[in-house]
């Protein structure tokens, strides 16, 4: 039983630190490729076989410390009735974006085992396969959710999802509410069903001023948390420099960073809680030597309470040799 | 003669702050798509007639503060030996990226005044129509150049100018060093020309991590903003965050800054460097009393030495209404 990431999620002490990344089970690997070649994105995050199979690929090619289901962040929207469609090189799709009231009044609560039973029919094949490796679940988190169903597709400027919280601030704590409870439902269901963890993405959330996010993206994320009780929280935030010091109030055991945060630092801010990350993924490309130096360096700064992974997640056009090397300098270490 | 400007880069007391904005010269205003359909982009650049006449444009329709001259933070690559288009649509291409140390021999160290003559001559026509009114200069920096240089076009990743800064340090410090002086010489051709103060845009510093910023960026930086004697000194960055702290040791007497930043934070951090900026282009979107408020928070959180302005450029879609709430919440305001 490889039990790195749960004693670090329990405070207790560890070799080396657990490693896993964002997007591990992703189109970097040929092996993915050919299982994606044979389906779309959402045929295979609708097929428990199938997820479980890519699910699988990186944990057993690398030797990883987790797995992480496959899956996306977007089944949540569709769970409360809203179509996506992933147009092949584009990105997602919400086919009726939310900008009003009215809009939002067609917006309906789920029972979640029942709206989203991929997930844990994944786990149940992943735990039949790998018994030995711990698996984590996610969801979106509900400020990053509300960003693609206001705008109907991702953006650079998040104008709709601005405009809508300056101008009609309850309607937009109204969808967020919603949203809170059924990722919180979600991610309960998840740790109820198998996962050792669970990671909410907030991957938008550092679009706002840290007042904004104090406004928004905070209660809603704190909501979304506190319904669950089955196993530990993660909280992942890209650019969360500006508003790091709210990140303790979030209720999660670990928060996520992306590589612009100086580790040391983060560590001081955040007290006892918990730290993952924080290599630039951009990093894999360099050179072997240049790899291993950035991982020794994060390990340093971490320290014990840190799980290893990348900033953000892992880009398709990744050499597998850069992989390689950032997992084996992590077995290397010892604190 | 509006003074504001000058009096707060000196460090005199002002009755309220200056009011200018990134890109006031651009394609929200109906007058400058009106000039801008007969020509393209680069003959805009290039004619110091009509950069003029939209450089006169914003300043004229709200009262504003400063001018900013009408030109591209690219007409530095062009002057050293790069072709640059822009197709409509499109961002900025460069003809031949430079990606190694071959490439990079290529690149030529040109006399300024010869290569770059238009803004001057911007400068002189600017004086004639509005010489009471003090106009800015400006050009990328270093670090920001070099991305586009090197990745030949916009990117959210900036792959291959990462990839240069770490596995070919050499090159990409020499590559630095020469747009560094070339920026500086630039700026400083402005500042001895006509310009009150300029501008040094560092728009993709914010993808580095704080370490990378300070091997690369900021070096660069500081040896681009040495060479500028006759004019304050302006340093903007997006997602500077991460590296507030650094900042102070750019050299610049003025650092402008992105909506997410806590402006009275920033202030202390950076102690009696002045601050630029800081509202959120996207909230001149938002309803007149919200717009003003948020204008309102961020003069009282500057403070004197602040100039007013945006976090990032104007978006081309912002309606006339909410830029002229933002400019008349600022003259409304005593220290």
């Amino acid at each position: 039983m490889n039990d790195r990431l749960q004693r670090v999620l329990r405070g207790e002490p560890v070799d080396r630190p657990p490693v896993w990344f964002m997007r591990q089970a992703g189109r970097y690997l040929p092996e993915y490729r050919a299982v994606r070649a044979g389906t779309t994105f959402l045929g295979m995050c609708r097929s428990p076989d199938l997820a479980c199979e890519v699910t699988v690929q990186p944990v057993v090619r690398f030797g990883l410390d987790a797995a992480i289901v496959f899956s996306d962040i977007l089944v949540v929207l569709e769970a409360i009735g809203r179509e996506i469609t992933f147009e092949a090189g584009e990105g997602p799709r919400i086919l009726e974006p939310v900008r009003s009231a009215s809009d939002a009044a067609s917006l309906r609560r789920p029972d979640v085992a029942d709206a989203l039973p991929v997930v844990p029919q994944t786990f149940a094949r992943f735990k039949k396969i790998l018994p030995e490796v711990p698996i984590l679940g996610f969801a979106g988190a509900p400020f990053t959710l509300l960003c693609y169903l206001v705008e109907g597709s991702g953006s650079k400027e998040w104008a709709h999802v601005k405009r809508l919280l300056w101008s009609d601030p309850v309607t937009a704590r109204s969808i967020l509410d919603l949203l809170a409870d059924v990722v919180g439902d979600y991610l309960e269901l998840q740790a109820s069903t198998g996962a050792a963890a669970v990671q909410m993405f907030d991957t938008w959330a550092g679009v706002l001023s840290p007042e904004m996010y104090r406004e928004f993206a905070l209660p809603a994320a704190q909501r979304a948390l506190a319904r669950v009780k089955s196993a530990p929280r993660i909280y992942y935030t890209k650019d969360s420099a500006p508003f790091l010091d709210q990140l303790r109030s979030t209720g999660a055991d670990v928060i996520g960073l992306d590589w612009r945060v100086d580790l040391g630092k983060a560590r001081k801010v955040l007290g006892d809680v918990k730290v993952q990350g924080n290599l630039d993924p951009v990093a894999l490309f360099a050179p072997e030597a240049e790899i291993r130096r950035q991982v020794r360096q994060i390990l340093t700064a971490g320290g014990p309470g840190h799980i290893f992974n990348l900033g953000h997640g892992i880009l398709p056009e990744t050499p597998i040799s850069g992989v390689e090397a950032m997992v084996d300098e992590v077995k290397r270490f010892t604190y």
